[in-house]
C-alpha cells in the first residue's frame, strides 16, 4: 500500500568518538525511505535537493522501491547541510553548521498519483510545511504518522500543535515528551499528548528503547545492547522508517501491529547506529533482518506463567 | 530451599521532590529480605542494629519468615543511619548524613544451621565484611549474589575483586559497569565483568530497565513505566530481593530462570518506589504482585513470526 515520505535530503558532515566524516548523505526522508523500503516498495518521496546531490544515491532509491517525482530539484542551489559534533557519551551533541539553502523556501508538492496515498510520514520539517502536506492529500491517509523535535517547540509550537491535532501517531524523544506536555513523568506526560490529537505516542528513549502509548495501553520496546554505537545520526528516522513501513505493507494500524512495527523500526535503527551516515541501511539481505529481529525476540523474551 | 542474606538493616531519612520523612526503616538487608520473602519463608538475617531500633518491624520480619538469629543486637550503641536528599530527576541524589554507629565494627556471624544455606545474598557492603561471611559457610552455597557499589570500587577495588571473583552473579548499575571495566559500552562492559568471575552479570539502569548478561546471552527486563516514582531508595535492593527470592523457591538457576527471576525482582523494586521506604513492600498480596508482574508481560510481549 502506498506511503508517501515527507522530509529532508541533505548532506551531514558528522564527528563522534570514533571519527568524522565529509559531507555524505543524510536527510531525515532518506534514512525514513531506505528504512521503509525493506518492507513496501511503493514509496513516493517528497523532499527538496540543489543540482549537489550525488545521482548514485538517488538512484539507489529508485531501485529500492522510491518514486522521486516528488522531489524537488532545484538548479544552482545547494541542498542542506547539517554539521555536529557527539558528545562522548553519544547522547548530546553540538551543531556546528546548519545551511538551510534549498531548504529555506521548501514548498514541497506532492505528486497527483500520491494524493491518494493511505500511508503519510512526516519528517521532521517546519510544523507548517507539514501541515501543508496533509492539506494537499485528496483523502485522509489511513495513517499519519508525525516526527517533530524540540526546536520547533522552542519556535513554532502553536503551529506544531496545530499538526499534531491532525495525525495518528507521534514520535518524539522523552525530554521532547517532558518539555512538550510540562510533565516530567513520561506516563503523566503520554496522557496529556494523547489528548493533543494523536491515538498514539512514541516516546523514544534511544539507547534505552521506545515506549508506545496508547489511551489504555502500553508497550515497550528495547533497544538492542550494540558492543559499539558509531553514529547515531539517523537512527530516529529509520526507527519512524521500519514503523511505517512495516505498517503499510501490512495494512494493519491495531496497537497489536503497531508493537511488531516498533520492533521492525528499532531493529533497522540497531542497523543504522553501527555505521556513519545511511552505509549500514544500505543493501540489508532479508536474512539479516530476520536475525536482527530474532536478537529482539532473544533480548526480552520469557515465559512466566501465572496461576 | 534455605536463603542467608547479609546487608545493612538501618535508619534512613530520606527527602525527594515529593516530600521528606523522618528517620524510617531502611538498610539493604531490610528491603532484600522484604522483597525474598513473598517468595521464600526460610531465610536467615546476617546483620546488626543498636538497641533503638523498633522492634515491630522486627516481628514483622520474623511473621514473614524471616530467621533473626544472625541479627546482632548491641546494647547501647545506636544503628546505622544514612540521610539522602534526591535531585528533581530522582537519578541523583546528596548524602546529608552517614552514621555508621554499629556497623563501623561490623563483625557478621552466620548462625551454624545457616551455614549450609543453598543461596547466599550479600548485600552492599565492605568488600572485606562481605568476604568473610563467604569463609564462613560450611560448603559452597548453589548460588552467591553479590551486590555493591561505586563506594567500594573508590576505595578498596582489590578486595572488592576478590569477592566479585568467588560469587556466581553480580548486580551494579551502568555506570557502575563502565568504572569496574573502564568500558562505555556495556556489551563491552560485560564481556570484561564476566572475566572476572562471576557466571552471569545484571546492570540495572533503574527506569530504565536491568539487563543480564551471561558469556553468550543477554537478556533485557523492562522498568515498569509508572506515573510518580516518589522515593527510589532500597530500589535495587528490593530487586534484588525478588531476585534471589524467586531463584531459591525454584531451586532453578540456569539463564532460563534468571531471566523469570529479573522480571519478579523488577516487580518487586516497582512496587519499592511507589511509596517512601519499606511501607510499600510490606503485605502484598499475591493477587498483587501477580497482577504487577501480568503487567510487565504485557509491556513487553509481542508476537512475530518469522518464517
Amino acid at each position: 500500500m502506498s506511503l508517501v515520505v515527507v522530509g529532508t535530503v541533505a548532506f551531514d558532515a558528522i564527528e563522534t568518538p570514533f571519527g568524522k566524516t565529509d559531507k555524505i548523505v543524510g536527510g531525515a526522508a532518506s534514512y525514513i525511505a531506505l528504512a521503509a523500503s525493506y518492507f513496501n516498495r511503493n514509496i513516493h518521496l517528497v523532499s527538496v535537493i540543489g543540482d549537489d546531490f550525488p545521482t548514485d544515491f538517488l538512484n539507489l532509491l529508485k531501485k529500492e522501491g522510491v518514486n522521486l517525482d516528488g522531489l524537488e530539484i532545484k538548479k544552482g542551489e545547494k541542498s542542506f547541510f547539517w554539521a555536529g559534533k557527539y558528545h562522548n557519551d553519544l547522547n548530546s551533541r553540538d551543531t556546528l553548521v546548519t545551511e538551510l539553502n534549498v531548504l529555506a523556501d521548501f514548498k514541497p508538492v506532492v505528486p497527483e498519483d500520491a494524493r491518494e496515498a493511505d500511508f503519510l510520514m512526516l519528517g521532521n520539517l517546519a510544523p507548517a510545511v507539514q501541515l501543508s502536506v496533509i492539506d494537499q492529500m485528496k483523502r485522509r491517509p489511513k495513517l499519519i504518522v508525525l516526527d517533530t523535535m524540540n526546536f520547533w517547540m522552542d519556535i513554532a509550537m502553536d503551529e506544531l500543535k496545530k499538526v499534531i491535532a491532525k495525525v495518528d501517531v507521534l514520535t518524539i524523544n522523552d525530554s521532547e515528551a517532558r518539555q512538550l506536555s510540562g510533565e516530567y513523568s513520561l506516563v503523566r506526560a503520554a496522557q496529556k499528548i494523547l489528548k493533543m490529537g494523536p491515538k498514539a505516542l512514541i516516546i523514544k528513549k534511544g539507547e534505552h528503547g521506545a515506549l508506545l502509548f496508547n489511551e489504555e495501553e502500553v508497550f515497550f520496546a528495547p533497544a538492542l545492547p550494540l558492543e559499539e554505537v558509531y553514529d547515531p545520526t539517523g537512527a530516529g528516522d529509520s526507527f519512524a522508517g521500519g514503523f511505517i513501513g512495516y505498517l503499510s505493507k501490512t495494512e494493519d494500524i491495531s496497537f497489536e501491529n503497531m508493537k511488531r512495527a516498533i520492533i521492525f523500526g528499532s531493529a533497522m535503527a540497531s542497523f543504522t547506529v553501527e555505521r556513519f551516515g545511511t552505509e549500514r541501511l544500505i543493501g540489508l539481505s532479508q536474512n539479516q533482518v530476520d536475525e536482527r529481529i530474532q536478537e529482539f525476540i532473544d533480548l526480552v523474551q520469557f515465559d512466566i506463567i501465572l496461576a
